[in-house]
């Protein structure tokens, strides 16, 4: 992990903290708040402030629903009754600051999340670090056939390595022309190109930083979204680490959400009659036509059966 | 203060409280968490949690300006530059959340701002509290001649008097007939009428209660609009104690919001033309008959002069 | 329908106007613009103005998809596949401006939708109408039971009117009492009490109105959640109101927004599990006992099955 | 302009249309409606819709203040009046939908106003097109030695010749590559990368293009910041040609926007009390040191003073 020796100095000694507290506290997260957890080559998250926990939710729902909560057995049922009937304001009211660096083509996907607070580094004022996203070998497949995004096959690792050679050449020049052109050294014989100028040719696979905080209920649609294998495989690589934070800050709402959304599934009208006609036992149901090839094959998948032949074609 | 003795516990016992962290602390905010802070007659607010300080922000903001930023001497002449450069976001880094009890037409006011969570006591579960706000004689006041909005001069005490005596009346009589459509005695002879219904006819003075949670820049925002003369005087003793919360909380940036937001002054560009004339002694500026009367009224005051009598008509 | 003489010819007067446009239009919508479309017993929404159709929602998602939709083909296709994968986007791009006149308790439901934009009549500035809500005597509903909010069998008429009798009571005094503080008539025995101030004792069932203005995303996110049957009736009356001009205006979306949103079942990763082996004819599944009573009611009821009375205690 | 033929076509084809509608329109905008707007060398932006007018604004601002705006003597004054009280909600009452074609360095920026809808072309569906933005000679400059950001003198011809050359040979090379990994010939010798990884190493100087969507308060704030001097060259140009856009949409809006807000000031509490002694004619105001020295300095240009030899050191 190419982290010089001042910021790990930095991170060593914002974990020596320790203060007193009248707020609630997760142990879980405590043990690794400010840590450096690596993402991709040269990428990190880090856990740099957190507000409330699993009781935050449940208290803010209490307010909502109050003496009418009583009856709610426990604060587990609670999370998970708010989190089934998408009452999704209890979950606002915890929150997450993160630090993150990462390549400029998945703070573009990441940015897009308009419900977060952001400070990104500003290559206006300063100087991008040498530093670039190159794709393992592994990672570094076809376009799909059968879908319009999204990777397929993986390729030959001979044609992986001269993929991330071209990478690297271009990348490598890019950033030697961004040094020349800013001129730090100060050589009279050149400009020192304003720095806002002088990066716009740099590669979208240059790192980036930023602070990025938002509250639970972002975040679990973020992750949602993110961790989905429809997401682009780089900002995946992300989400599965927040994932990972979250099951550490609040485990009875992440055990709901893995329950109730990341790993449920929406039944269209069509399809939750075709179920019904099925669970009845009445053959091949009457509905199957309406829905498209891809929506009749995701369903029977859904339930871990095959497309009967008949069904099979457009 | 009208705080059952379950509540008052319950405050108690959240402020034993003592949990060790590796986050940011504020001992002036930690003195005063969960305390109830009285507003009008049986409001409060209390700070429940908060996330970040003054060094949340210059944190957010140094990552922005990386490098850029070791030439700014200290913390508060970079919190003093981003306030007054509406450089906003890195005061999104820092979070406040309150428990509030308002009435209902200070909570209609209030929840305008939109960027914002808020989870409120539901009268569809829960059963409201026989609270009502009544002013105090002295903020019984005329409607304004001059303005179209807003308060003139107070009534006498005994217009005052019936005036609180009709407002109690009412209150009252709809709070007895709320009860009695609830029915919670289950007396066979009427129904229980839902909740949802039966509360429709309760007056907008009833308090309600609210979880509300905020970032800074947000809190900043609220605080200028609502702790603002023109602010209806209800909710500006909401803002204003909340403002004392953010002098303790983070106190350098409330030192550069006084000075770059509530007390600034926002000159147009026909009254800095004006002023320009006058600091250059040209006698009575040529721009005055631009602005409204009271406009220049205002800009006068602005600068401790009074308005000349050639410029103090239509 | 209590509209003043002056509001109809305002409406009569705006639909006589007919303007030449580059913009797309929605004939159907036209047809009612500005109309007002009547909704409980003093309240109505009006269209007032709109952005974009069923059309606007395919270009911006073309944009985005570029190349990739030409395969796709053709718009009612791919709006069902922007629907059903959650691509929400696109259907930001159409807009929708009401003005709707409502009770304040439904208005402070209708609020809690952050994401749009309001003006509302002010009773700092100026006096509310003498108009209220009412509910029919069919309307009035006990508590229920079984649940934690909303209504359940109806009142005797006997009782209904005796309701109806009380709340009309309140409100008509508290109203008079209102028009006495407010002073219009200028009577000089009494002061004439701040508007912000006489109107705190009005009752929550008294009619405000506002603009309101919300692109596609957000309107189909209000109507799924206030035209469910677990929403309270009146603000429902609204929300069906508003899915009937929403039916007019993008008949393309709403008929993907029926199948994908409003019909359609989540079923979590437990329920997923069951009906898997249920289709596989294994029996009774093994994995009911995870789901809560109430959850095995739903998933049963979701399929037109009854629940097997094994599984029906807790 | 490199649009390619058929752009120009459906952009003719859709000006033809004309249709009847009820809802206002603006004369000024229509005139352009759909017509490219060059920004840049290869940039554009295009007005694609738009919602309301002038008298939107005061439509929803006459509901607010209700029978209170009967005073007000016309609409111009309303709207002046609403924008130096920070009455801001009215002006969200309108909405302005725009194509733009943008280099993604610039996208970067703009994508920070959060409250606005976007669908950007995708580089994981589709191929990006071969077009750079490259600034122009006078535009290549120097970073500024005085300012933490931005650009300061410009460089030599010759200078500017070898830059341009470098990004130049950079971006060609790189979009090179990126055709060869994107293989769409389907030479069998080679895979074809999927599009979502061979765009990475592109530059941020490549031109992408969306559809974005905002209301006219936001529209304002976006306009403020980023034609504002401060702002980065590139997207100031953007800017600009936005506002005079909004000078043909909404112009009496667009004359208090510059009145109140693009040529306004905002002085200090301690700016005010400095021009308050000067204005008194007190000789060397004594508030003075309390600035830093370019707070002293701006706020004597601001009334087109010159700072006094005493006061113009540190």
């Amino acid at each position: 992990l190419s982290i010089g020796g001042d910021e790990q100095d930095q991170v060593d000694k914002a974990r020596t903290l320790r203060n007193e507290t009248r707020r609630p506290t997760v142990c879980a997260l405590e043990e690794i708040l400010y840590q450096i957890i690596p993402v991709l080559d040269h990428g990190f998250i880090r856990v740099v402030d957190y507000m409330g926990d699993d009781a935050a939710v449940v208290q803010a729902a209490r307010v909502s629903y109050g003496t009418g909560t009583r009856t709610v057995s426990d604060d587990r049922a609670l999370i998970r009754y708010l989190m089934r009937h998408f009452h999704t304001t209890p979950f606002e009211m915890a929150e997450l600051k993160l630090h993150v660096r990462l390549p400029i083509f998945v703070a573009r996907q990441w940015i897009r999340h308009r419900t977060a607070s952001v400070n990104e580094y500003s290559a206006r004022y300063s100087i991008l670090d040498r530093e670039f996203y190159f794709p393992t070998a592994v990672n570094i497949r076809e376009q799909t056939k059968d879908n319009r995004q999204g990777r397929g096959e993986a390729v030959t690792d001979r044609d992986a390595d001269a993929i991330i050679g071209l990478m690297r050449e271009d990348t490598e020049r890019s950033y030697e022309h961004y040094l020349w052109m800013l001129n730090e050294e100060k050589d009279p014989s050149r400009p020192s190109v304003a720095r806002e100028l002088a990066r716009i040719s740099l590669p979208l696979n240059t790192y980036t930083q930023w602070y990025w905080k938002t509250n639970l209920h972002n975040l679990m649609h973020f992750v949602q979204l993110r961790a989905d294998p429809h997401a682009q495989f780089e900002i995946r690589a992300y989400a599965e680490e927040i994932m990972k934070v979250m099951m550490k800050w609040v485990p009875v709402t992440f055990e709901a959400f893995l329950e109730y959304r990341a790993n449920s599934k929406q039944l269209s009208a069509t399809a939750v009659a075709i179920i019904t006609e099925m669970l009845k036992g009445n053959g091949a149901p009457s509905g199957l036509s309406k829905l498209s090839l891809r929506e009749r094959k995701e369903l029977f998948e859904t339930f871990g059966l095959s497309l009967p032949a008949s069904s099979a074609s457009k």
